[in-house]
């Protein structure tokens, strides 16, 4: 079969390699139906995940369906359409039996397209089945559904939830890539009163205000002066949510917030940030960090089949499986294709 | 009357000032029965609280009497045995009408020996007497109850509490002055499985251990090998409490902490630290901060009426209002005098 | 002035009153420019609330105009527009202090047109008044941030909050009077996957329809047969709130209730209902009951002032306050007329 | 091998029957090494619960080895030393995702020694070993851990966790058998201020105090008027933990609960209660119900473990495993015999 493989920093290729078959007990053979591409997969070719070997098939997110199981797996069955989350659960651990399955240390968490063969791929070997994989409802387009393997849980669990935003509350999101605009969509589910989204990137802001954002500013504007005008008080932020991966974009969060507020990070982070603890260690700030545990998936699921998730508009660019290489390039030169997430099919 | 004033940096009387009388509708004025020193006294006489104005009289801890209420206030009346907390509530605004009177926005907060004349003194004036001042249960000592004007309601609520401290948790303490043993004893309310207590004075440690520490180290003692075998699964700290507030102890508890725990910040940092994002994003780490706002105030003394609060070793001075200046002395070379905390006593 | 006074069971009258006046520092007057009826009022005139003395003016709900406050006072003044809420809060109890103002011990709690003259009159006498009215945002119509005074908080904090509503949830409204109606507005800001409305009055579901529920069901529909088929799983709703008040409907509730969801008790009962425990030890069910607290009002409000409460559909009738007695017959006869809320306007 | 057989209504023999064996991928067989009888097992014998079929080993409860294990099981192995929980876990489904393993859909819950064969007997077959067997932590007596396959987590989660029990609170518990005395032990985990306890027998009241009850009181000694004394304001208990399962003590937890508290029962009930909806509407009560889940197991071993689980005195007879008839016949005469919990060796 034909798969996309990293072969070291800067290296990749659409190539053959062999069919993955069951290993053990728990594993499903998936065929890839779509299939997208993630900021992560760039920083693993751009050398920055070096636990990533040579040889190895990228790719965390995908639409498949079942091809083979093994005789420990129980509520997947060939045939069945699946989401093969970014995340594995091996559902023993205490993380796992804590919904926590990000950080399984049974062999789970996020291991496809990084510790095992990924998902860019015709095939894909998937451990964990029962526990990993999520049976499609129906009605849901693999373009969209594909959304739910990591961007919508990461930005709702990550963002959202770890940010406790509620009714009324004011919401930054700093950051207007696939994850920060997902998390547009996803804080709207427990309708805040404002949502304002910052950004160099004035495209990327104009998708925000279609994804529902009601204000946007770049940081040319003056953040920090125009967000407690935003709030009920004028204290600032309700709750904060870092959707770049910068410590300037971090420490902006900090200065946004109200007492007594959240700051939520999901952006991945290459440097450390200042934590400037003389002006908040009075302030009642909580600030949350996360790998996406995808405990929320079959809730989005669920809201994606009810028609309650409006994030169709995030899928710029369509591609076939065998495209996967201009995929690639028009998704890694995106400032200049204004590409948020591109999706391939399997023709 | 006499009072310990301030007289700008590094300087201090105990002298005679005017008797303070109420003010506005709401005010009501105690005699002081018993008082104590808190190290954010040695701050301002370090000069460290440039809001402070000469001429202000310090404290904001006292247990005491009142003589006189102001038309409005209702549930406190001379006579009354009282205790004054370090935070004052409006009881109307936002903040406080959230139980976040730390955060008070309507003249209220840390305002006692800080922006009005406070509890060093024969005589305090107290604002917002019907939701600051505390009514004393019958059978508690002053000396013990003075403890629960901001050192105890500051390690429960914000070590303990924020800190998510729950039965069988690894809970690391860093730092052993008095918020970190008062933490020892306000975390033990949710029955740990282990409290472990790092300072690098081995005094201090001991008075840990006698308060129900499980383990005592000293930074010398490598905790970041030693924490994790503390642990159930090898992981790390559920809770850790930094109770010291210079960069390199809060840094020191971000690398305690397990995936999913809690750092609670109870310390009073006078300079940035460093938050090492590049490992920290994926962890799943909750950081708090915050000032005390003394909501667990009534419950406090009821465990103390109670008997189950034991908290008299936290006292190892004790003074008459007249010798004010030499407890300040004592208070202000611990490390000498093994002083935890000085009270001082009306006679 | 003209007041609607209670002359004892089933006896009412649009009379000359005496002007209300300030009596307590904490009091303010507020003239009336809005006021609305509520069942509980027709409760009052059935006699089924004893402790409502004869002579008293009825009413729980308005929104007005300060024209006096008593030295106290400290956030409201002469000219400002506020809501009157149907709860008092003394600011100073420990319920208050925890925000559970509806059981306020302080003298508050539900006051107005029960233990003291209401607001179905020209002027009112509001006790406590920084803590129980309610400044209101600019661009906000009396006509419907009246309904902010009892219906949308009591269906917010009794029905939604209580019943822990989230995303994707399947949520069940048993009753189409104005607050179950009112619950359908508010459960929607949790963002449910389908919200089903059950009432035998078709009318009443059309209008649930028009808010925003998915689904109605009249009980002759058999729900319980119907809505396990609504559910991810068909195991029974997420969240059922009782909006009626009759044994008959809380206990299907409890069928209807999937095995750790909740039951959220809203209606006024007048009898005991029988609860299965037999059925229902094993089930995980949780099940609350509450009077309001209106500690979500201030975020009612500033959801009303951004739009977000799409509310007005349920005020059906409008009057002058000079025609209260006929308000007061076409609410009750809500059957013929189609009632939910009526409105009466100062002119 | 022998085992505890039912034969239907009041028959039951300690008999021959085959040795259990692996028989589907994820089982393990475990020697029973410890075993005890729950209340439970009296009311299948006396033909309350008629799922359990004739010829069906009774048992939920164990200590045990393993000795084989089916080839899908992963975290335990022949010669680990294990707690039989009484509630199995598919670790699958919806509910198991989310620790609410009692309620598990993919057929686990309550099953052994109901609806497959139990711990009674010299061997048993464990269903879903990794998610339902719990490795014992070093140092850990067999008479005292099996108390945590079913007692001690379900007064802890059910009563206790669900009862929302904080520190300086006031809790109620209404019944003194196994499951009340080990809610008594439970709820000093979160440091109550006052526990009282109710029950007739005098016997089981001194049993309570000794585990550290504070108050203890018989029905006759006026339970509804003697709380509200026991509380900080007069205003009832905090929580109120139902640990019978009749209808007259659940409906005397209700009267007992003070306004915003928690009734949570864990009795198990055969008939209806009477609700009074018409007092409690107003009231802000909550009450739950629940089977356990055994997600508090880990932490309940640990904290045995480290010497904080002082519960040894419920065990009051001991006996050799081919003395089962005998231990029945002592623990059905309880009243007579002053049984509480009877556990039986291997030898």
């Amino acid at each position: 079969m034909k798969a996309l493989v990293y072969h070291g920093v800067g290296r990749r290729s659409w190539e053959d390699v062999a069919e993955p078959v069951v290993a053990d007990p728990d594993d499903a053979v998936v065929r890839v139906d779509a299939v997208t591409i993630c900021g992560t997969d760039l920083h693993i070719l751009g050398g920055d995940v070096p636990e990533v070997e040579a040889g190895r098939v990228l790719g965390h997110e995908a639409i498949g369906t079942v091809v083979d199981v093994g005789p420990g797996v129980r509520t997947v069955r060939p045939g069945d359409r699946v989401l093969v989350s970014c995340i594995s659960a091996c559902g023993r651990c205490r993380n796992c039996r804590g919904a926590a399955y990000g950080q399984c240390t049974g062999g789970g968490g996020w291991i496809l397209g990084h510790l095992v063969d990924g998902t860019q791929a015709e095939l894909v070997r998937t451990p964990f089945a029962d526990t990993s994989l999520y049976k499609l409802p129906e009605g849901v387009d693999d373009d969209v559904a594909v959304l739910l393997a990591d961007i919508l849980p990461t930005s709702y669990e990550v963002g959202v939830r770890n940010g406790r935003v509620g009714p009324g509350d004011t919401v930054v999101i700093v950051g207007a890539g696939p994850i920060g605009l997902a998390a547009v969509v996803a804080a709207r589910l427990y309708s805040p009163g404002t949502i304002a989204v910052i950004d160099p990137d004035t495209g990327r802001l104009d998708a925000a205000k279609r994804l529902g954002a009601d204000v946007t500013l770049t940081p040319d504007q003056n953040p920090e002066e125009a967000v407690p005008g935003l709030t009920r008080d004028g204290s600032g932020a309700d709750t904060v949510i870092e959707a770049v991966g910068v410590p300037e974009a971090f420490e902006m969060c900090t200065r946004l917030v109200r007492p007594g507020g959240h700051v939520a990070n999901v952006g991945v982070h290459g440097r450390p940030a200042t934590l400037h603890l003389e002006d908040l260690w009075i302030k009642n700030v909580t600030i949350t960090t996360g790998l996406v545990d995808t405990n929320s998936t079959p809730m989005l699921l669920g809201m994606l089949q009810a028609g309650r998730l409006d994030i169709g508009g995030l899928v710029t660019h369509r591609f076939g499986l065998d495209e996967m290489q201009d995929a690639y390039d028009v998704f890694s030169r995106a400032a200049e294709t204004g590409a948020l997430k591109v999706v391939l099919f399997r023709r």
